[in-house]
């Protein structure tokens, strides 16, 4: 028989820290907290696999696990001396989903479990306290109908409305003009008396045999196993779907459902709950951060219904709250709680996430786990524990998810730039971000579908909202905490996030957001209405908002985040460089670590509007020598961007590109355009349309472009390499170490490249015919067709280098336009046929093969050719990895990801060696 | 000191008939004539190795060239007791290229050198025969200017004209209105006495010296030196350089020169020369097949000036020209002729082209090859061969080239059409062909570029023509015999070809030409006009030319061909199945001897118009369940195709393929299409639009096609499945062998192939639920991309067959779109970067490459796989022994081409043992 049920309680548990595969993060956690000694309310955890089976049996609990659950209860209500269902001295339980994977608010939990009219008549002759139990009955009746049996929550906070409007009537307070959000502010559940709540439960009761037909079950035991049916069959609910797509994590691990004796930080003021983070989640600082309600159940805090106050005695005075501090309310639990977290931190060498309630002055823990951070939070965390001695350099290196950091290199607020301040609220997920306000989720989605930058403002954020969460470019809310959903999904997002902004009102219906702006003295100023479509800017580090759209600068690259960059240098082998066209872009990356350019692309160099012309007057050519005359004009533009380049990258390599789209690209397509250059360059209409119909291609991708192009028009690539041989004789006259790599692209045959060779040869001698210095230039080639890869023993032949260029390499091999494969890539990626998008990630499986067959045979014939790869894949953390084993060079990204670059090569080597990454950004 | 100079005469030779690399064909091949005793005129071959020697130093002979060529021409004076460059006992000499590779008529001949005014004058004393002397010296002059001093030979042609007018004068004819081509026929070369050659012969040196600036060469010596080297220089002129592409002869091998004592067949009516071959080259017939002139040089044969007499009585005979044949007019000569033929064929096993003169009574050969035939020829001679115990059926196969009987299998005249006869000429080439009449070979490539079929039509044909020749459908000439180059050039490239049409007359500046019709019994009946574009019909293999364009037939494949393909089908190993999609097209192809179908598009059926409607509703559904509506539509028809698909194929495999094009190939795209559409649809126009929109790809050739369509729309397959299955189990119940395979079109992953699998196995089920006979339906995948071939292990998991899409997975593969790639194909082939069009020839070192590792990868996973390939490569030759090694069991390819395929299988197998292709059609 399987072991289904795993107890923990009393200083002992069945499980630990180790078994998070069987028992959840969650369960795993709370059995290794118990075995630390740590006081946790006792109870047991159904294991995933019991999930697993519950579907794969059809919604069926496999054999033995009654008769386990029953032990496992037997064995709590002994440990608590309470027993489950009995009126006189009951047991109370939470059901809660735990699966592997953190997946917060995603699926459901049921508190209060195991009352009944019985059981609550009981509990409140036992506690005296009639309101908390009616309280408790209500709340567990409305969530039990919502997740167990699926009638609808508004159904019942329709109700609590009516309550609350007769508490109000009875205090006199004029109601006729308020509406259901206001009154709730207005008449907090606490102002909501015993009688008035012990009326609701039958209400509800109603509400539910409206619904179902049926009573509500008033069995314990009943009750019990439908709590835990509902736990697993939430695994499959439309947000937890989501939520694991968004994170990768497979539909086949099953949750485990944790069935834990419940605890109330609601019994009065000597009561408490709260949720905190060993370090700052946000900034990463060394200090313990949290928040806290008194008389409250968790999830007033995690809601964000009620503002929260600080843990610590210095969070609360910086904040100007004195005396709120838990540190200075309960000083004896707040001790207590501070020798847990030390243990808990130095036992799990992590910043950790705790849940705490305190019960009539005990604490109890309730859940641990490693806490989700920032990407700079993460970075700091990381540097700074190696630097304490708590982990190594190696695992620091480890602890950053490379994708995490890039929300590190986002632009911030441009210090010097105008702002019109508007309104301020908590800095929960840093950055800077502009866009137009939208009030709903499904318009963020809407919106930014349609290729607009927005932001979502919304009163408070649920789990229904991630899509448009994850569409906008920011969020905003007008309540709840750095702990509230808003604040915790937008750091997992990495987007900016100003949560709990009370200076504003949002009118969902007129679509609107009234601003109330303050002065500096904090005076009311005036009263400013955002407009849906409105623009409108966030500061998510400073919790600031502002009307309009606010300049911006780039991310300053140093203090942690350096020391990680230099640990991470010295751990890889792979070089990062980059992929500019400018020399600014060239300088930008420089910054950023780049060792050098892998891609510069020079057709990006004819599209300049003082290039055009003469671009356009070279395709309009009718022969070689039309056309030479209009090659003479772009040179000293090519030349002079050349200069630019090599001396920005002075003494490191710089590989460019020979022009590579089909012509057609420079050419107008629209009429008025055509009319336009028609009257600017004096040509015919109908000879401009003549040429585009004449360099139309059905298949453009597989058109006359790369080689193909200089192999048709050889003076084209002769322009370009006298370009780039001018430049690099201007510059190393100048004492510039310049270290040119000239590439060729889409070639697939060797006499391709020796055709282009003999030119490049030739045009060399011409340039540098008597010069005292010769740079020497690399020649060589892009391996961006199949053919290519296959061909790669006789390329490199000619070629001295390869540069993979996977972008159109994954759409060759594959057969896929990157440009129209978004009518059925997410049907593809929906049904598993692809993992993930594979011009994200660069398919390792089909088209890695035809990459490391090519590095293979390229080395075979040439051992000292050197290996790149410049494809958007240069700067996807996983893509890294797989060519850090495939033995390239150097991968070429942007700019932005040159950083992590750095850091994922680190990781690949760490990998190799048996380093497991494990990230909580 | 390497040998540059080959000696023969005299019964022996210094090489022989294996140093063609050498020698040339034609050097090699008198060496040969020389050691079989056969009388050849003496003389010396220069090897091919100086040509390349001469190129490679920049034109200039190698060191002891010169000795050994005074040593050769020693040798030659001293065996005819003659002298070069004496004026009392002069020799003279021919001067010929002859490379590897027949070239007929691409390169230069120079005749009667070693002529001077001293020697011409010395012969015309010993021969007492002035008027042949100067003939001969005026013709020398023209040719040697001609050729190495690069003087136009116009202006002699116009000096002659000139003379010719005199002459006619002299006559009393009227030649006011008459042109030169007129003039030609009414005063021949003949009628010019020796007064008048002599004085043309001082006009010509005139000429020379006033276009040279230099008197005329008068040292033998000079002139010999002159003409080797532009023999080698006329290797690359421009015709050589076409012939050789067309016939992929490649450009390093260089020519031979060969200089040979002259002998004349123009001495007197005791004097004639002619050509023959062993066999009927046009039918394959064995008999002796030639034609001859009396007091004639040879080039007079083939230039079509004068029309030839037959060598045999026989032939004669049965044109109604007794009396006329060299058996009749020089029975000793003819005897003597006869001998040697025999000889010769017994001696090189095969049918020879030979060429002779008759001097004086004496008979010399000039010229043996192996003869260039027909296809039906080349078949009828070497099954008879095989059958006559002169070589094995093995080399029967060998010996014809599987190209080269395309011709066989073309249509011919429908017998019982009405058909408006205009006139007879020979039957040059079989076959027959309809089209537009153009007058020049310019205006026969324009048009023919623009889509539209014509027929050359000229006087006679030239090597400047063959750009036309080749770009027509047919040729048509007035004037040559069976040997004319019309006629050797057509035959060559399977074209149709009626040469000698005498009754025809062309005006070129009117554009017009005149048909002088006669009635049966060879009354002159009408004239009638044929002007430039009118519609003209030719029988190549009749001789026959009609007025308009006459319906065609088939082929009838049966006598030699039937035993050939018969001899073929026990040798090869690969099966030949064919691309159909349309029973009618199944039961053609089963007739040409396909064993099955390797490839049915099942979107051809969508295109017929009682189907389309059906489709475009389909398209224009919004919702799956408008789609499956209109799906409903269509099942009968395709079911219906299947019924008549699988009767016809009753026993042999048939390989369906699910839809593959993008749906936007379904809907009209031009305005007054879709303003119709929208009519007879009753949908919106705006609905239309949107839909080509949506529908619009940049790159058509990488989207929403194939599986990928089947995986958004799954119900598409599902009808697909549903109308096969139904059509299995209709013909399963009638009786019918049902062999049918299911295959999936531009997979590239397992999970696609699960995905469609799934689907087919449960439609099966629930077609055949309950039936008695459940035909098996094997389910594989085109193997049509790069991915697809490198995960071939994984797709062999769920795909019991491969078919190698090889259009697909060289479009891929090479990055080269086959719409697009024109633009700048013919500069890859020019500049030798690709060796063929890889459309036409498989790529074997680079896409198949990917076969061959998608074949081991298969079966490594399914060891009983089936492979096929359904490209258009299938029935490529060169590509089928490329598919014959890598193992594949079958190829498919259009009905037409698969007793091709059947030859080029077997070809693969016996290249395979060791044997070697030889083919001369």
């Amino acid at each position: 028989m399987s072991k289904h049920v795993y107890f923990f309680g009393g200083g002992k548990a069945d499980g630990s820290a180790g078994d998070k595969n069987l028992l959840g993060g969650k369960g795993a956690n709370l059995a290794e907290m118990v075995n630390l000694g740590i006081p946790v309310p006792p109870g047991f955890t159904i294991t995933t696999e019991v999930c697993t089976a519950y579907f794969a049996a059809g919604n069926k609990y496999p054999d033995g696990l009654t008769a386990q659950v029953e032990d496992a209860l037997s064995r709590v209500e002994k440990l608590l001396s309470k027993k489950f269902g009995d009126a006189n001295n009951p047991l109370l339980f939470s059901v809660r989903s735990g699966s592997r994977a953190s997946m917060p608010g995603m699926m459901d939990t049921i508190l209060n479990l195991g009352l009944n009219d019985e059981i609550a008549a009981g509990l409140a002759k036992k506690t005296a306290n009639p309101r908390f139990v009616y309280d408790a009955y209500r709340r567990f009746i409305a969530m039990y109908c919502d997740i167990v049996l699926e009638v609808k929550k508004e159904h019942f906070e329709v109700e609590i409305d009516v309550v609350r409007r007769q508490v109000a009537k009875g205090k006199g307070i004029d109601i006729s003009k308020i509406n259901a959000e206001e009154l709730k502010k207005l008449v907090p559940d606490s102002m909501i008396e015993a009688d008035d709540l012990k009326s609701l439960v039958e209400t509800f009761k109603g509400i539910c045999k409206k619904h179902t037909g049926k009573d509500f079950p008033s069995d314990p035991k009943e009750q019990l196993w439908g709590a835990v049916g509902a736990v697993f069959r939430s695994w499959h609910n439309a947000r937890a779907k989501t939520y694991r797509k968004m994170n990768d994590i497979p539909e086949s691990w099953g949750t485990a459902c944790n069935v834990q004796s419940m605890v109330f930080g609601n019994l009065g003021e000597t009561s408490a709950t709260g949720v905190a983070f060993t370090r700052d989640p946000s900034t990463g600082e060394n200090v313990f951060y949290g928040e806290w309600l008194p008389n409250a159940q968790g999830e007033d805090v995690v809601a964000g219904i009620r503002t929260p106050f600080d843990i610590t005695k210095a969070a609360a005075t910086a904040k100007g709250n004195e005396g709120t501090s838990l540190e200075e309310k309960m000083p004896q639990s707040y001790a207590t709680l501070r020798d847990i977290y030390l243990k808990l931190e130095k036992h799990y060498r992590d910043m950790m996430d705790i849940e705490f309630t305190i019960e009539d002055g005990t604490l109890f823990m309730l859940q641990c786990r490693v806490g989700k951070r920032t990407g700079p939070a993460s970075v700091r965390m990381a540097v700074e524990m190696a630097q304490e001695g708590i982990i190594t350099k190696e695992e620091a290196i480890l602890r950053v998810d490379p994708s995490s950091i890039d929300q590190l290199l986002h632009p911030r607020l441009d210090p010097k730039a105008e702002k019109k301040f508007l309104a301020k609220g908590l800095p929960a997920s840093p950055g800077a971000a502009a866009g137009h306000v939208v009030f709903t989720a499904d318009e963020a989605e809407k919106q930014a579908k349609e290729g607009k930058k927005v932001l979502l403002v919304r009163t408070e954020t649920s789990p229904e909202d991630i899509h448009g969460m994850d569409a906008a470019q920011g969020i905003l809310t007008a309540r709840g905490g750095m702990t509230s959903h808003a604040a915790v999904v937008a750091r997992g997002m990495g987007k900016c996030c100003v949560a709990g902004c009370s200076a504003i009102n949002i009118d969902y219906k007129a679509q609107t957001m009234t601003v109330s702006v303050y002065d500096d003295a904090g005076k009311p100023k005036e009263t400013v209405v955002i407009k849906a479509g409105d623009l409108v800017t966030l500061d998510g580090s400073a919790g600031r908002v502002y009307q309009g759209a606010v300049p911006t600068v780039p991310a300053q690259l140093t203090g942690s985040f350096g020391t990680l960059m230099e640990w991470a240098d010295s751990v890889r082998k792979l070089k990062v460089r980059t992929n500019a066209d400018t020399p600014k872009d060239a300088r930008v990356a420089r910054e950023f670590g780049a060792q050098g350019i892998g891609l510069c692309r020079t057709e990006h160099m004819f599209f300049a509007e003082d290039r055009i012309a003469a671009v356009r007057e070279m395709i309009l050519s009718e022969t070689e020598e039309q056309r030479r005359k209009a090659l003479v004009k772009l040179l000293p533009f090519q030349r002079e961007d050349f200069v630019g380049i090599f001396k920005a990258m002075n003494g490191l390599p710089v590989t460019i590109r020979t022009l590579d789209p089909p012509l057609h690209e420079f050419l107008p397509h629209e009429n008025h355009q055509i009319t336009e250059l028609s009257k600017t360059m004096a040509v015919e209409v109908t000879q401009l349309l003549k040429k585009n119909a004449d360099l139309h291609e059905f298949n453009p991708m597989l058109g006359h472009r790369g080689v193909r192009l200089a192999i048709s028009y050889p003076e084209i690539a002769e322009m370009q390499f006298r370009a780039i041989f001018e430049a690099a004789k201007i510059c190393a006259d100048e004492g510039v170490d310049v270290q040119a790599e000239v590439m060729i692209p889409l070639s697939m045959t060797k006499r391709e490249l020796d055709l282009q060779k003999e030119l490049f040869d030739r045009t060399y001698e011409e340039v540098f015919k008597g010069s005292q210095k010769k740079p020497r230039i690399m020649y060589g080639t892009m391996i961006e067709l199949p053919r290519a890869a296959l061909m790669a023993a006789e390329l490199a032949k000619t070629a001295e280098f390869f540069s993979f260029g996977t972008n159109d390499l994954t759409q060759t091999t594959m057969g896929l336009s990157r440009d129209d494969a978004g009518r059925f890539l997410p049907d593809y990626v929906r049904l598993n046929i692809f993992a993930k998008d594979p011009f994200q990630c660069l398919d390792a499986e089909g088209v890695g093969q035809l990459v490391s067959m090519a590095c293979e045979r390229g080395k075979a014939t040439r051992p000292d050719i050197k290996l790149g790869i410049c494809g958007e894949h240069g700067g996807d953390p996983q893509s890294i990895e797989f060519c850090h084993k495939v033995g390239l060079n150097y991968v070429s990204c942007s700019p932005y990801r040159v950083p992590i670059a750095r850091l994922a090569a680190a990781h690949a080597v760490l990998k190799e060696k048996g380093g497991k990454a494990v990230s909580n950004a």
